[in-house]
């Protein structure tokens, strides 16, 4: 398929790498900076611009991975000249109808992108929505030419999508943070030692749901270790209150 | 070294089986209930009993493994018989003083167990302590030989130890409870859509801290979407309680 790719951040750049190697033709790439612009269009080694009046009329597909604060003024700015064109946005917390165009479609890969650090596109799920039952087909046959698990999602579900990785994901992730500050603090350990951990915690969800393989002092409602926890942050409220609810919260839930 | 395990749960049967495989000797096996200690002495082929007093009377390490709010006292039913003798407990929140003996000391692994779960004891880091320098020697040593990664650390920064695990661990995996809750609510996907995030999550930790490696709404503070999940989470007063502390949370570190 032919392809033009408006943005040229992290997605962008892992999306274009993984859509030229399933054999697509990317055209074009579309950057707000000139510098992004012609540095992905050199990893592509296709024509780029940054003038929305100069992205080609016509291709398959349009592809807008931006910001989602800039999705809807970049899409407005696309819009003339190009009526009847496929515009698909890649935000997971964004309805379909934010895109101002009568063919218009969600192509959304849940994965987390970092510059400098390759992903396996084939294992990200991707989760597709189209206007049209035709466009629907075929972003489903693209997606699944870059993926191995493509669902059709419509956008109300796809905003609990979004918002479930956040827990997943940056929430997750965050512990992780907490966790490591204070053992700098107490200790001067290194973060790699809960690395096995942490290992292990992600491996058990291939075996069982995180509810069932729940351990520790909350699952147990162990009030001593709690309250001794509890103490232990005094000089951090903001971390002793991330303790208490989400000990709570886990002792509801089990 | 001749070992005598005072405990039959998960710890106890995973701390057993690396012991023994590393050529140790277990000697005995004590548990409360006639059912478990039969179930691990059969594991570990060795005599087991239910009688404190029938514990024997001499090894090199008696190593008690049961949950922190049995230690004490199962611990002061041992000392009669048994002056001189090196105890060793394994729980990440409880001081070396909690044991009333003389030569004292503590082997705490750190990871989650869980029963019908096999886990390479070699991998997870384990930290020592000891009333004297002789016995702290011998627990390192012991250490090794089912562990890499040994640390002396003492009962104040293991507390902190025990506190970062936590945070790694549990409050991680509640993370991801609650996203397994909202993608069953709404739209009813299956959990297993989030496992390449969140094995690419925790496998990033490689090579960046949790901090470096933070994504998403939070750390950009797009006000715009947070305030999106929030009204998503209107509902679950709980868990946008959390979202709401987490995320300033995450934009106060970064």
């Amino acid at each position: 398929m032919k392809i033009v790719l408006i943005g040229a951040g992290n997605l962008a750049t892992n999306l274009g790498k993984a859509l030229q190697g399933a054999g697509h033709d990317i055209v074009q790439v579309w950057s707000r900076t000139e510098e992004s612009a012609q540095a992905l269009a050199a990893v592509l080694k296709c024509s780029c611009t940054t003038e929305a009046e100069e992205v080609v009329r016509s291709a398959d597909v349009f592809v807008i991975a931006v910001k989602d604060s800039a999705l809807s003024s970049l899409a407005a700015s696309l819009k003339d000249g190009r009526e009847g064109q496929l515009f698909v946005h890649t935000a997971g917390s964004m309805p379909l109808e934010i895109l101002p165009f009568e063919r218009r479609g969600v192509l959304y890969p849940m994965q987390t992108f970092s510059k400098n650090k390759e992903v396996d596109f084939s294992v990200i799920p991707c989760f597709v929505e189209a206007s049209g039952k035709a466009d629907e087909a075929m972003l489903i046959s693209l997606s699944k030419t870059i993926s191995d698990t493509v669902y059709v999602l419509d956008s109300e579900n796809r905003k609990y999508l979004h918002l479930s990785a956040v827990f997943c994901c940056n929430f997750a992730n965050h512990c992780f943070a907490m966790g490591e500050r204070l053992l700098k603090e107490h200790g001067n350990l290194p973060f790699s030692v809960m690395l096995p951990l942490i290992e292990e915690t992600a491996s058990k969800l291939y075996s069982m749901s995180p509810q069932k393989a729940q351990t520790g002092p909350a699952v147990r409602w162990d009030k001593n270790v709690i309250d001794k926890h509890l103490q232990l942050l005094a000089d951090e409220p903001g971390m002793q209150k991330i303790y208490e609810l989400m000990s709570k919260s886990i002792h509801e839930v089990n």
